[in-house]
C-alpha cells in the first residue's frame, strides 16, 4: 500500500474514524485503524464491538500501490497531527511495517495484517429512511444527557427512538428526570429501537452542517450515512418502559421564568447544597418565589427569583438542581415555563410556546 | 465584623491568599481565610504550615465594623465568584456565622474564631534585600522546572539560592538534568538557601509587573513583599549539594540549532520513544545531525536536523526528551547551542550568546 495524501485531509479522517475506538477493547486488533487502498480510494475503518466509523478518502490523495494494513490509532494520530509537513506519504510493505515520512521525518511503525482484523459488514440493508441533520444533532443534544450511567437497567443507557409514520418521539431517563422530543418527519417511518448513549454523542459530534441524513434500521444495528461517513452502531437489546406515566398530563400551577437566571440562582443555590445529591428547594406563591438550599455543616443560601411570574397554590419542590440545569439548557430559549402537579409529582420544563421539548424531574422528599 | 467590598477586589484577594491552603492540611483550620477587619483595612490570610500569603485591602471597601472570624476558604471563593452583584456585603456575628449578600442572593455561612486560627508571625525581620521582579520571576521559571519530585533528598525539592555579595546563583537539579541561573543584582547581598518548588510557582505567579521586590531573610523562613501581598515560606532545612563538578568547564563539540526545530523534532521523535523514560538519540557529524528512537515494539523514528550545524568528532548522546525539550523553553531565545564532552558526559544546553542561564543534561546509556 502506497500513497501520498495533504496532511489535514488524512488528519481529519483519522481523527473521525478513532472516535470508534476503545483501547479497553478485549480485540487487541481493534485498538488499529483499518486502511483499505483500492485504485482511487482510501477508506479508513475504527471499531469497537459497538460502533464502527468508515470514511472514504478520494480527494487530495496520489494512490501509488493499493494494498491493506492495520496501523495503531494511538501512534498514526500523534504521527500525523505533529508531521511539520503538509504532505505525507504512506508506503506499508508486506510485513505491514508502515513508513510516514513528511518534512525531514522518517517513521516506521509496526502494523497487523487485514486479515486480523474483523469483517465487519457496513452495507446499507434494512429500511431506509431519510432526517434532518439538524433535526437529528437536536434530538440527540436534547435527550442524551437524561440517559443512566447505570448497566442494571441497560435499556435505559440508551435514547429510545420511536417512530410511528408521522412522528419521531426521542426519550431517555435516568428514573429521576426525563428528557423527550418529538420531530414531525417527512419520510414515513416505522421503528421502536433504543441507540446506545455513546454512538449518539459522536453521531451529533459528526453533523456539523445542515444536510439530509441516510439512515438504515435493522433489528441490531443501524447505519447513519453522514456527510461520507458511515457510522454504525449496535441497538440496546430489551422493550424501553412506556413513560408516558411519568409526564403529567395536567397542571395545577405554573411558573415562567428568564432561563439564564435560573440556570444562574441554581448554580449559587447549589454550592451549599449536599455535594452528591445536590438538592435545592424552590419555595413559590404568588407572591414570591425563593430557591434555597442547606447543609447543616457549612450553612445555607435563599435567593428571591425577582424575575418568576407563578400562578397557584403556594407550594414547594426539592429537586436535584443539576437535573433542572441541564433540562433548562436542552430547551434553548429565552424564557423557560415549568408546570407542577404537586409537591412530590415530577414537574414539567419546556418551552414557553412549543412542545417538542419536554424536560421532566421528579422531586425529592426532603426532611 | 461588617463591611461591603467591591466583588472584583475581594475575588481577586481571595484568589490569591487561597493559593497558599491545602485541603489536605493536618490542621483544619487552615483550610479557611483569616479574615481581619480593622478601621482602616481588611487583611487577608491563607496558609498551610508551609507558605503563608497575606493581602491587605485599604480601598474600594466600607467598613461598618471591625472584628475577626475565619471562614472555609472553598466555599466563600464559589460563592463570591458565582454572584450576580457588583458590590457585595458581608456580616460575620459573634457565632463566626457570616451573611454575605449581593443582588438577590443571601447566603449564610458556618465558620470558625479567628482565636482558632494559629499565630503566624509575618513580621518583617531578617536581611533584607531588594531584587527586580523580573528577574526573581525569571530565575524561578528558567530553574524551579528541574528540581525533584521525590522526597528521599528533600534539600532536590527546592531551588538554592545562594548569593555571594555580588551574584546571586539560583540552582535546581533531580540529579539528571540541572539549571543553573546567575543574576547580577544591584543590592549587596550574602545568604545560602534552598526555597521549596511549591511556594517559589507561587511566587513566581503573584509576579505579574515590573517592580522591586522587598525580601526579608531568616534562618528558616523568608518573606518576599510583591505589590502588596506577603507571602511566607519555610526554607528547606539541609546543605544543597555543590554540584559544580556536573557541569564541565571545557567542551569537545557545539552543535547550533533553531530552537523552534529542536523542539519540533524532539516532540515527533520522542512520540515513539518509550513512555515512562522518553528516550531519544542525537546522532551528530559535520555531515549531519539526526535524531532518532526506537521502540522495538512499536517501530522506529529518524528525523534529520536540517537546521542544525555541528563541529567536532562524530557523536551520539542518548538522553530524556523531556529534560532537553523543558531546558530549550527556558532558555527562550531563537537559537541555542549544544555543548558537549563525550557519550556518557553531562551536555550544556545554552544560549548562543550569553552564559545567564545553563542548562545540563545527563545523558543515559542506550543498549
Amino acid at each position: 500500500m502506497q500513497f501520498t495524501i495533504k496532511k489535514s485531509v488524512i488528519n481529519d479522517a483519522l481523527s473521525k474514524v478513532s472516535r470508534a475506538i476503545s483501547f479497553k477493547s478485549p480485540l487487541p486488533i481493534l485498538t488499529g485503524i483499518h486502511f483499505h487502498l483500492s485504485t482511487n480510494a482510501l477508506t479508513l475503518t475504527g471499531s469497537n464491538s459497538d460502533i464502527t466509523i468508515r470514511t472514504t478518502i478520494t480527494d487530495d490523495i496520489d494512490i501509488e500501490e493499493i494494498g491493506d494494513t492495520v496501523i495503531s490509532s494511538k501512534y498514526i494520530l500523534e504521527i500525523i497531527r505533529h508531521m511539520d509537513s503538509d504532505l505525507i506519504s504512506i508506503d506499508t510493505n508486506d510485513k505491514d511495517i508502515t513508513v510516514i515520512e513528511g518534512a525531514s521525518s522518517h517513521f516506521e511503525l509496526n502494523g497487523s495484517p487485514a486479515s486480523d482484523y474483523p469483517v465487519i459488514d457496513l452495507s446499507k440493508k434494512g429500511t431506509h429512511v431519510t432526517i434532518k441533520s439538524m433535526d437529528l444533532k437536536a434530538a440527540i443534544d436534547q435527550t442524551v444527557f437524561a440517559t443512566s450511567d447505570k448497566e442494571t437497567r441497560p435499556v435505559l443507557t440508551g435514547v429510545n427512538f420511536l417512530a410511528d409514520g408521522e412522528e419521531l418521539v426521542c426519550i431517555a431517563t435516568d428514573s429521576y428526570r426525563l428528557a423527550k422530543k418529538t420531530l414531525s418527519v417527512d419520510d414515513e417511518m416505522f421503528f421502536n429501537i433504543v441507540i446506545p448513549k455513546k454512538s449518539l454523542i459522536e453521531i451529533s459530534r459528526l453533523i456539523t452542517r445542515d444536510d439530509i441524513i441516510d439512515i438504515y434500521v435493522e433489528d441490531k444495528k443501524i447505519i447513519f450515512d453522514i456527510d461520507n461517513i458511515l457510522i454504525q452502531t449496535r441497538l440496546i437489546d430489551g422493550k424501553y418502559p412506556n413513560i408516558s406515566r411519568l409526564i403529567p398530563d395536567h397542571y395545577d400551577s405554573v411558573m415562567s421564568i428568564n432561563s439564564a437566571s435560573l440556570i444562574g440562582a441554581n448554580e449559587r443555590v447549589s454550592l451549599l447544597a449536599d455535594q452528591t445529591n445536590n438538592i435545592v428547594k424552590l419555595t413559590m406563591s404568588e407572591e414570591e418565589v425563593i430557591l434555597s438550599s442547606f447543609s447543616p455543616e457549612i450553612g445555607s443560601v435563599e435567593e428571591k427569583l425577582d424575575k418568576a411570574f407563578y400562578k397557584g397554590s403556594a407550594l414547594s419542590v426539592s429537586f436535584t438542581s443539576k437535573y433542572l440545569i441541564d433540562a433548562i439548557k436542552s430547551i434553548n430559549s429565552e424564557t423557560v415555563k415549568l408546570q407542577f402537579t404537586g409537591k412530590m409529582q415530577p414537574f414539567i420544563i419546556r418551552d414557553i410556546e412549543s412542545d417538542d421539548n419536554i424536560q421532566v424531574v421528579l422531586p425529592v422528599r426532603t426532611y
